[in-house]
């Protein structure tokens, strides 16, 4: 008999889970027009629940023409054409548009092979939360909410949590940017500051000239705005100028868009002489700069190199983008943009469209942790930690992996380049449980088909040594 | 002298300061090519500071170009062509395209008067923060936090921090819900809900049939994305469904845009027949709706009404858009979206290319606050503040502003039409202090031009009576 196997749940109102119940019934046939409902009495002391109830749920039937009630009968299954026996089915596959289908094509969370149980990932290079000082974080919030806690949770301003952007311009100043005519915009990550520049100063088919290869979520972005990225190849020596120039008098870019510190993927830094060669050449050629201001922070050279943008003087020619979600904190999801302040204006009428404002309340709680001196604290213990950890990953490197080219010198991954073709052996490493990113993702044109990113920030000792003999073993069987 | 003005300050190193200011100083011509600097030792005595200090400053002056050494007699002035005395000047307005442009032009705080101290403004819709419950935040926190720490830190998922995303599919399935084929994704807010629709869904030119008035921030993101926002108008009883389905054939729209309960500006809510009549409509001609979950939970009218994707059953033509800011915290900036899997998946995917995901910390913190009871709790307690605060400013509006119509039945605000021109109200308003927002920013078509918005949410009631006099008394003065 129909209701003997209806089971009460505990996540909603007992009258819906009841009137579902019966819709299931009615739409897959148990129940058919006409026929009779058992009444509010029986139902009730059958399923022992109040007759309320059960008046709510029928109710909620007649409201949405289920079932119909015969005053002094009962109620009946309706014979009209209810709602819910007929529910719509759009196919909502052609409401796609190119620029979703890009994105969802390009989403490698969907289209690279998953992690697993057990298996030693060399996939990310977010920062590793052990290291976190989950502490100091809790003390910031206290701290400053105690101060203004009606304020921080309250609507903000789209340009940011104005003590942050004081904050970011003393520390821009202090890599040597100038402040004259420049602004700052909060925004939600590096990803969103990157966007907000496309969406209000490219123009569908502009080109843009990028380090081939590059940030694979940047060129994500320049294509879901139809824009064309068109890559300078990277030999070992890194840029080539003349090269450089050749490509911007071919393309004329809208952009220059450029990581000058440990590349993504490459992990190699332009050097102080070539920033300012590139700066020189730009103003030359007047074509603007997107500075990804990625890995400035956690560059454990001893020699300072200041970002492009401050060899830019008083300029206005570079967007710097920054981002602390590879120095702490990723889940806060806190980025900048430091500009010409007509670029800012712009823009923070944008992030008003986009996402009216960045969450208040991380912004504040990452200045009171920055005003408290715990980031400068922080970034001097990773830098440690992670110069070593490169040191240790380019040793096991030599001494398990036969590659023929590694990338850069440091960053939060290896970049190499092997014999063989980086899908063929990343299938033979996945039956093996080890996990890496082909390098062909970052690269335009179909280059780097050879090529792997082995990400070093969140694995132990012990899984990178493991896991480069593992991919060692692997390739030498395939070679 | 050169360097008598010199003055440190605390927000950067010494040595950039140093440079800063010579750099100024053969900027502005003190400085000219040839000339020779003070020694690092007579500098050192001059200004107080380490002769490290100067030699560091002359080095970045050096590395800049704009001195250069002799060795053996001292610094001299660069006549090199250094970036920095010829700093690029990009005309960035040049830059700006279409869609910047407009977002720009559409930008409220840009283009609406400003507040000024001791003004009385009725532009706001916010919550009223001294109703925040922020010692339940708090614990919120330290709750979740000293469970997660680590996790709510590092990076999360696109789709949003999966007890959360359980949450609300709970609190939409209590709301008659179907969850069959539905998923959730959270986002940051409505407006990043709206634009990753549109960013997925929608072709340049695409009709979108919505109310007129409507949201604000609704019409500026779709125009922003190309798309032609075609206004339904709306009378005292609301939508008509004649007119409806006659625009809907005759513009064939992409979506249809509605606000069923509180809408934006007017304040009316959409009954439960009609709400079917629309979902059977829409069924019958093949049109999806987006649904604007605003100001569902702070209805404070005793009759039930669900959403009208409740009325739409198993059916999957409803992308319903949810928030959190006008009910609590929009310093979070918290929202979601619940609709069909395929149009979840894309959505995701979009929303990893656009801000890769919504700040972890703020998620988990609303899901322990909600987890706890707090929201209902809090949502109990502003319903029949904002119940009270409604009825007592329509109360004040009819003893003292001679208004044409009210609309609506509720909400955070009251919407009215007066006997003449709304700006020219609002500019005899200003000069004494009181501030709303004119109808016309509601409106396509130059509708509304008699139409005023008057924001309650954020005001005291005596600021109620003594702004609503003013604008009474202004009204009359000028009729």
């Amino acid at each position: 008999m129909i209701f003997l196997d209806f089971k009460l749940k505990n996540d909603s109102s007992k009258y819906i889970q009841i009137a579902d119940y019966i819709k299931e019934r009615i739409v897959d046939g148990a129940l058919r027009t006409g026929d009779k409902l058992p009444s509010t009495r029986q139902l009730s002391a059958l399923l022992k629940l109040s007759r309320t109830t059960i008046q709510s749920a029928f109710q909620l039937l007649v409201d949405d023409d289920f079932i119909y009630s015969q005053p002094g009968e009962g109620y009946y299954v309706s014979d009209k054409d209810p709602i819910l026996r007929t529910p719509s089915h759009i196919q909502w596959k052609h409401y796609f548009n190119t620029n979703g289908e890009l994105a969802k094509n390009m989403d490698l969370i969907k289209t690279e092979l998953p992690w697993k149980k057990n298996m030693i990932s060399f996939t990310s290079i977010a920062p590793d939360s052990s290291y976190f000082d989950t502490d100091a974080l809790k003390k910031s919030f206290l701290d400053i909410y105690s101060l203004e806690s009606n304020k921080l949770l309250n609507y903000g301003y789209a340009k940011g949590y104005q003590p942050l952007i004081d904050t970011l311009k003393t520390y821009m100043h202090s890599m040597g940017i100038h402040l004259k005519d420049k602004d700052v915009l909060i925004t939600n990550g590096f990803t969103e500051g990157l966007n907000l520049v496309c969406n209000t100063l490219t123009e569908q088919g502009d080109c843009i000239l990028c380090e081939n290869p590059t940030h694979h979520t940047a060129l994500k972005i320049f294509m879901t705005h139809g824009l064309v990225p068109i890559g300078i190849p990277l030999s070992e020596n890194g840029l080539d100028l003349q090269l450089l120039e050749a490509k911007i008098q071919e393309h004329q870019p809208k952009f220059l868009y450029l990581t000058p510190s440990y590349h993504n993927p490459t992990g190699m830094v332009i050097s102080p002489q070539k920033r300012v060669a590139i700066i020189n050449l730009c103003k030359k050629l007047n074509i603007p700069i997107l500075e990804d201001g990625f890995n400035e922070e956690l560059r454990f050279s001893d020699i300072p190199i200041r970002p492009l943008m401050s060899y830019s003087g008083y300029g206005n020619e570079v967007i710097y983008i920054g981002s602390f979600s590879k120095i702490l904190f990723p889940g806060l999801r806190l980025g900048w943009v430091m500009a010409d302040h007509d670029v800012i204006d712009i823009l923070e009428s944008f992030k008003r469209t986009m996402t009216i404002h960045t969450s208040t309340l991380d912004q504040a709680v990452l200045y009171q942790y920055m005003k408290e001196g715990y980031y400068d604290r922080y970034l001097k213990k990773v830098r440690q930690h992670y110069k070593e950890q490169y040191q240790y990953a380019v040793d096991e490197l030599k001494k398990y992996i036969p590659y023929k080219k590694l990338y850069g010198e440091g960053g939060l991954h290896l970049f190499i380049e092997v014999q063989i073709n980086a899908r063929q052996l990343l299938e033979k490493c996945y039956e093996r449980e080890v996990l890496f990113l082909p390098g062909d993702i970052f690269h335009l044109d179909d280059e780097g088909k050879n090529t792997l990113r082995l990400g070093i920030s969140r694995v132990t000792k012990s899984e990178i040594t493991e896991g480069f003999k593992i991919i060692g073993n692997c390739l030498e069987e395939l070679l």
